[in-house]
């Protein structure tokens, strides 16, 4: 696990991330957010927010959302060489979709001591049963994601 | 954790699971079956199979298809009360969704040494930082439920 330089590819693919956690927030939805990149091409190739309460679905995190787009898109099941980018660390269920899919890169901003699955609780990719581990970079862009949590979270209190 | 009585009640619930199971080896997708039941009026409220061939959706394994559409039907994220039966050991993202819908009971029947999330790998539930645990019942009509994937497995290799 590294800890990503902010260079402006870095900044670029984690702002569209965190257009996603804002356009959430003004949903009322957990201001979290992910897109899904090709890095053959620097195409996003899937981009969402979490939307729990508006489908309403649990398992609907924007993690998923972007899998299950780009797997649609795609029209496979495993996104081998694809890229995802995310606001906050994922959760175990999420981690666990990461893994079945086959990402190859797992980019996150904010570290979740409470809710994380992958520095953190079950930590999924360090299980020697884990099917897949995709390279992770966390801590990109972690001032940014943390403080949209923080003041979502803050305003709710 | 317990191990699963075979009363008539388990048995019919987990026979609708393994319908479901058989179903999904029809369509040459993974057997494992799910349903989510009401344990108050005993009403199956969704029944699926695997789907993560048709559609294609690394995260359409049954439990998260059964959960998904459990909330659509009831409107709301949350299952608290709900049990599910699923005919294999719940992977880590099934566990992870299973623990975010506050699912009340879960029964599985097969044990997954290689990718169950329950008994074996990052064990979800029993981790410090899991939000909510079912009561687990595990066992439930096991032979059945193992048979039909061995079964299937051994057609094609």
């Amino acid at each position: 696990m590294s800890s990503g330089a902010a260079t402006p590819r870095f900044r670029s693919f984690m702002s569209a991330a965190l257009d996603q956690a804002r356009a959430a927030a003004t949903r009322n939805e957990a201001p979290i957010g992910a897109v899904i990149v090709d890095p053959q091409t620097n195409a996003i190739i899937a981009a969402a927010g979490n939307e729990t309460r508006a489908r309403p679905d649990p398992t609907a995190h924007a993690e998923i959302i972007v899998l299950r787009a780009a797997a649609e898109r795609l029209g496979q099941e495993r996104l081998s060489g694809l890229d995802l980018w995310v606001t906050l660390e994922p959760c175990p269920m999420c981690a666990g979709a990461i893994a079945l899919a086959r990402i190859r890169r797992l980019y996150y901003g904010a570290h979740d001591p409470k809710g994380g699955g992958v520095a953190h609780g079950p930590r999924i990719f360090a299980q020697s049963t884990c099917n897949h581990r995709p390279e992770i970079y966390s801590g990109v862009d972690e001032s940014a994601c943390a403080a949209l949590l923080r003041r979502f979270f803050a305003e709710r209190r």
